[in-house]
């Protein structure tokens, strides 16, 4: 839609940088629709966001919107999971323990304090019935995330931090799954304490030891 | 609709047992309705369900279903609940793990080779944009279901054979909310071993004992 920036930058007389007039490259153009698209549905949810807008707002024609997300699915998918990519990073004290509840703490604010939860919620509710929409959802945002959290199991798994034999695929189902039960069937609320308990429950096991 | 059918068994020339002609009370009507309900979904799914058919083949006029069910996400729900009470009743061995292994098993099977996975997938997934289909998802099913296993973890907690402090109402996201959750997003498979795991996993604790 807008060709006024260029991925060259030409300083300006007052020193700042500024951009020209052409091409700007493709992945500056992509990172930029996807951050956009990010920030809509972080301040909004789902509602907010349209192909109109995002090429408005990020100086992107809506053809290439398209031509790379060809739904709005695809689109709020890629965008939602570029937003969240820190916030859900794990952090690394070693301590397998301490990082998941860190991890699962940040993941249940994320989802109980902004529209993301309503968006997931939404997301997942559609695929339900939306065959396209389900196969977006599992490569462009689910697949991705349990695979982070599975390698992460896997890491403490090999300095004997978790047992060997545990199929680390099963505990995402545990943990991040037991979230979304809730978030999905909300017969009792997601709170801190509701992760803190299903860490507790997992790594020590609920019968006496 | 139909009044051919009474409370009233007049036992036929042959010795079988015949009703007559007259009004059958309410609470027969409204088991014959359920059954049907619960046997059309366990068969063809949430497609085969209409009123006009439940009320042909359960002998119940229209108006009274709609004045018990004002809706199909009613009616499916309170006729799911009851034809699957029995397949998903847990075994009472004295030993929880067997039993909930059990039970874990058979709700796996119920939801992977009946049309009961896709019925629920997909009222979860209406009851997302859907307020009204959500309240009656969990007072019609969600709740009562939370409930059975909930007490039955209290008793084995009373029992000594889960450890006091432990939020029974925890475990059955951990559970049978790990399963919903492959059910809903299917990046990984609903098997038998994956509810073997499962109960492993929370039983045991994942951390070298």
């Amino acid at each position: 839609m807008s060709t006024s920036t260029s991925g060259t930058p030409n300083p300006s007389p007052d020193g700042a940088v500024r951009r020209g007039r052409g091409r700007r490259p493709a992945e500056d153009v992509r990172a930029d629709a996807l951050h956009t698209v990010g920030k809509i549905l972080l301040h909004e949810g789902l509602t907010g966001l349209t192909f109109e807008r995002v090429a408005r707002q990020a100086g992107v024609s809506k053809t290439t919107l398209y031509k790379w997300w060809p739904s709005t699915g695809a689109l709020a998918l890629e965008g939602y999971f570029h937003s969240v990519e820190v916030t859900l990073t794990f952090p690394d004290t070693g301590d397998i323990r301490a990082d998941i509840t860190t991890q699962l703490g940040s993941f249940v604010t994320l989802m109980t304090t902004t529209p993301a939860g309503r968006l997931l919620t939404e997301l997942i509710g559609q695929s339900q019935t939306d065959q396209d929409l389900a196969i977006d959802y599992r490569r462009l945002y689910s697949s991705h995330r349990r695979q982070i959290a599975a390698d992460r199991f896997t890491i403490a798994q090999k300095t004997g931090q978790i047992r060997a034999g545990v199929d680390v695929r099963v505990l995402v189902d545990q943990l991040w799954g037991a979230v979304y039960h809730r978030l999905l069937i909300p017969d009792e609320p997601v709170t801190e304490a509701f992760a803190i308990a299903l860490v507790n429950n997992l790594f020590d096991g609920i019968t006496p030891r």
